[in-house]
């Protein structure tokens, strides 16, 4: 059996029993290391499940799935996944190959940041399309998200922005000569994604969104010192949100009471959100 | 503290340790019953947690959040909640009351349909809003849903339509009688809420969906005895998807080629989908 075990948000603890069950059965087990992080260690996760774990990078999935699916037809063997196991395409790949090969494959699903973003108060029903946000380099500043954003907006619902992960990256010279040495990890700020949203929409004009618009700012959801704080987009451009993961959402104007009422105790600064609610909501305290 | 504890989908595993362990730390164990079901008895639970378990229905957590958070600033209460603890609004004001008592909260988030039905092979980003469709009566046949459905399928987006359950339905009678005596629960059917959509839409005539329409229905999602299966909405009312709970998503135009793909894996009737696919989507084999 093939085992797809989603790890949830935060650390160890956060599998659920039955995922937990699976990888204590498994001959071998490996976690996906290139879509999301956990926040905490490999040898943390060694030490709660009693096994050792084997990362398997992008390269490794791609090009050693039938080292991964090895006697998975006769043995157990767990592939662990970071949040929920459907959150990224990359699996699906796995598991098609998987089935071509006749292993019976499981999914133990768990929290991703697609459901727990509810924890901010906004109504999951209210999102629209979520989108993702890369890091802009010098010649490459993809902007697709813009278009979405507006659909969005347009249709005043909600969107949350996945922020980029680098992990495995190489600079041009290791690349060419072939190294394998990988530049230190690189997690998108809620500070960043907001400055790159903005030189969009400064480019543009469309009003997709403005300086002015709602936002909230997540970081470290699911952990103990998890950060949920709303305001402008500048000010997302501004707040100190810690360590990573960030994750950003854009709010629609179907906004509730209810969730305006959230959004106003997690405020950066309560006076200027009321202004904003008035204003852009028609919503008075 | 006042723990939130996601309880996942199916069963009484399919909880986190982390959940767990606040479950079993806790004075009182509540159990909200109103915005869905596990599909395992109350029973079970109990000699799973090693706790007793209090079911809150409805008017217990609105008339009685002071019972449910007595001395939660001294002692752990756990609150329970079938997928994850944000699907509903109806914690976010037990939240609110506890941070007025100045009690501490805690949420211990877990997959819900919102995330899981990436298990369906659609790809997360590419849905639009989730919409509910409610049981129709002879004289109340709400159909808000369909120009949320319209919005969604206009920008080419899946629709997730979480379906009505029944678990405390009084006779007319019984209810003007004060009786606390309530019907047998009752959940929506993928075959009634096809059938139910196709009413509206013969009614409408705006296409936002026609019998012809791509659609996944899904049963008991993250159970052993899940189904999945992809077909034309007038598939979706004949087709038998077994025991609740039932979910139904609707395809929407901008359909990748991997996606497809799975869908082929879970059709009804492969011959006929491979039609749809390349009549409404241009997607061969």
């Amino acid at each position: 059996m093939l085992y797809i075990v989603g790890l949830g948000l935060a650390d160890e603890r956060d599998i659920t029993v039955k995922g937990l069950e699976a990888v204590r059965a498994s001959e071998r087990v490996y976690l996906e290391g290139y879509t999301s992080i956990l926040m905490v260690e490999q040898q943390r996760l060694e030490e709660f499940y009693g096994k050792k774990v084997i990362v398997a990078h992008r390269e490794t999935v791609e090009s050693s799935s039938d080292e991964i699916l090895r006697d998975a037809d006769r043995v157990n063997v767990s592939f662990l996944v970071v949040g929920d196991p459907f959150g990224a395409t990359t699996h699906t790949d796995l598991i098609i190959r998987a089935r071509e090969k006749g292993i019976p494959v499981k999914t133990i699903h768990n929290a991703s940041i697609m459901n727990a973003v509810g924890a901010t108060g906004l109504q999951l029903y209210n999102f629209g399309q979520t989108i993702s946000i890369v890091f802009f380099t010098d010649d490459w500043r993809p902007d697709s998200f813009y278009e979405r954003i507006k659909e969005n907006s347009t249709l005043g619902l909600h969107t949350l922005c996945l922020l980029d992960i680098k992990v495995r990256e190489q600079t041009v010279e290791n690349m060419m000569r072939n190294r394998q040495i990988f530049e230190p990890p690189r997690y998108m700020s809620v500070n960043l994604a907001a400055e790159q949203l903005l030189e969009i929409e400064d480019a543009r004009q469309e009003h997709a969104y403005t300086a002015d618009t709602l936002a909230i700012g997540v970081s470290r959801l699911g952990s103990d010192d998890q950060i949920i704080r709303a305001g402008t987009l500048a000010q997302m451009r501004d707040h100190d949100f810690g360590k990573p993961l960030h994750s950003l959402v854009l709010v629609g104007h179907r906004l509730h009471l209810l969730e305006a009422e959230i959004l106003r105790e997690n405020a950066i600064d309560l006076d200027s959100l009321n202004q904003v609610l008035k204003r852009d909501y028609n919503i008075e305290k």
